[in-house]
């Protein structure tokens, strides 16, 4: 069943270790099927190199596993939190890219330094409260679904496509798994540029005006960038 | 038309990949036909792989498009801009590569702290100044043109070839397309060394005799870098 | 003899350019026969582009050459005292991979600053003592062993599978070769993450509830990562 | 004539670009020929990827052209200053990687921070004082072959075969072009360490007595890494 989308969460998976985001299996992508609302999600524990698209596993939206030989990525909690959530989302994806994280291990949000920054996403890039003694003991990953939540309030999810969990590392989302590796990558190239922002001593964003600018011409209504009859990416 | 300078440009946008400068679809290249002034440029929004040297996009000096299949890059006011103040320019060069990135979001010219930034820049890498709120609101492609040349003012385009936008990225340029991503991928690794001098501790720019010595034995005519019969570079 | 190790041990040492640790020859791996208790290790001073798994050498536990056309590696004292030491282990490896070193250069212990860290150290990843001239300058390679062990005390190595030596570089271990490159390569990514957070500002540790939840989830008797007939990895 | 050392001189050139040393056309390499005493050295100007062995262009010691079609490299009186002063060497070679300019554009001298130095330098690695006006005026390429000897002083050059030149970048050197190839990328790596080193607040170079043991297990009689009838590499 679902096939497709197996093949593009597969795909998406590969992604991550394309863009130089993962080592190890240190990450993973899902996807939901926006007909029956099932979510294909990568095994947990298996290695990109040996993995196959029939790998993938598939969970009704509660987490019940409808079909595969293997266990469901660890964080699959999170995943399916976030896709109960935020009907808009296709895809979610999961990684310990090295300076999202190190902003993450840091607590800090990342400030839109630039219009890079500006282009994909509409202000800072968000980084979540540690969880509690509490949160981390029972429903552990569950709760880091929720605590990403807490921290957009009442952003839109699509506005402001990932979020830095503190101690931890970034969730990113899109409309389907090859956006949200998408936007995986581009967070991490944000992350390191700001990085290396703050090196040299800058402080401040961008005006409100530029980012507006950046963002809505590539986003929403009045874009225009890209092609008329493409996708805006 | 133009078949030529469509592969030049194409080259030319595939070499910022090659040449790690940009990632997804964040760069553009553009070149000059110097017969009849006509601008071939990157269409906007096209993915790198699959982009072909006939989807490049044709424009007169006013943007008019004037050969094409899709939109031209956003950013073509700002080359069309270059190109009619500047008219020893060839070939024209946007990225948001790491390091000069950081520099522009920093908003600081880069010092020239060595040799190999003066092979290439005779004088600092000029960052230019924040555009208004004006300037983004209209016109802002045609604005980020005129910023570049304000902060050139009288400097010759050829001697400095790269001006970092404020908040922004760099833009590049030289005798034609080909030169231009030599310049921005020469600039990406001059702000990176920079950098690194900073984390260091240096701070002092090299001395003026020793600056004019480099830019001066690779460029002018008094050079002797490089082959005789051959072009400098 | 012992021509699977060999093979296994070959592929380790291969393994450690493969993930970026080594450059020339700056690096080894070695593996423990479980049922003689002989060791296999690279030669000394082999360049991996050229070495064969069959010029792997095997020792005897106190580090005769039993077979082999080559020297050992000039480390392999240091390598067999960890053996005998500690029985569990069935693979060492040493590198000098950039950030890892760097931590060791500093003489700091890299602390657990999120989850990444946390998956797969136990606590802090531990920098030795610097050795004392006499330990220097008599079997300095034994005592660099000794160091390691020192530092360790009562920790269980397979817990804290690595130990920065003061002014050198890191040891890794495993169950086997395999193992300890696969923790070598965590933890270069690992102390990386960890340097460009002290960049950012960051200095704490992640709270203990959460250090034990992410290694608890993959490590242990109740670990629940990765699938369940399969190794945990 | 030499077609041999031609060789080896053009694939020393090459192996900059593969060892991540060059972009461009940023860095030379030169082999002398022991027998003649000639000198073979890369062309000026010309592209990594367009060269071939026979476009090395044969020097005698003070410098004529004795066989090529092209120009010499515009750094080669440094290099032949070198050849002269120091008969030991086979080998010269100058690149602008990243952070060993990094360092050189901070003026500073790398500190022995750890083994890995030790193992390939028997000290600091020294950076030379700027060149004064005149220097840089009036035979400026020999000026810098000078620099770097005054700064040697009474070192062996084979024992410190690398000297940062102060605001342009490192020169290396060996028993040939090889040789010298594999210590810039030597150099590099601890380069890249020693700077992290800084970034963690690493201050102290290792004591002098493993510096002795790193130094002298790899080099000199008493020597015991690598294989006894091999090469010492």
């Amino acid at each position: 069943m679902l096939d497709k989308l197996k093949n593009e969460v597969y795909q998406a998976n590969i992604g991550l270790v394309k863009h130089g985001l993962v080592i190890h299996t240190w990450g993973n992508a899902s996807g939901r099927d926006p007909g029956s609302g099932m979510i294909v999600i990568k095994p947990s524990g298996v290695g990109y190199s040996s993995m196959k698209a029939g790998d993938m596993v598939v969970l009704d939206p509660d987490g019940r596993v409808v079909e595969g030989d293997y266990s469901p990525s660890t964080d699959a909690p999170t995943h399916l939190y976030l896709y109960r959530k935020y009907p808009s989302l296709g895809g979610v994806v999961h990684t310990h890219s090295t300076f999202a994280t190190a902003w993450a291990q840091a607590g800090k949000d990342i400030p839109p330094f630039g219009t890079t920054h500006a282009d994909h996403y509409y202000g800072e890039v968000p980084c979540s409260r540690k969880l509690s003694s509490d949160e981390v003991e029972n429903d552990y990953e569950l709760n880091t679904g929720k605590v990403i939540a807490e921290r957009l309030g009442l952003l839109d999810p699509l506005v402001i496509p990932s979020v830095l969990v503190n101690g931890h590392g970034p969730f990113c989302w899109g409309i389907d798994a090859a956006e949200a590796v998408y936007n995986a990558a581009a967070l991490e190239e944000i992350a390191r540029m700001a990085l290396y922002t703050v090196v040299l001593g800058g402080k401040e964003s961008i005006d409100k005006f530029l980012l507006d600018r950046h963002y809505l011409r590539k986003h929403g209504k009045n874009a225009y960038y890209g092609q008329v009859k493409k996708n805006k990416k």
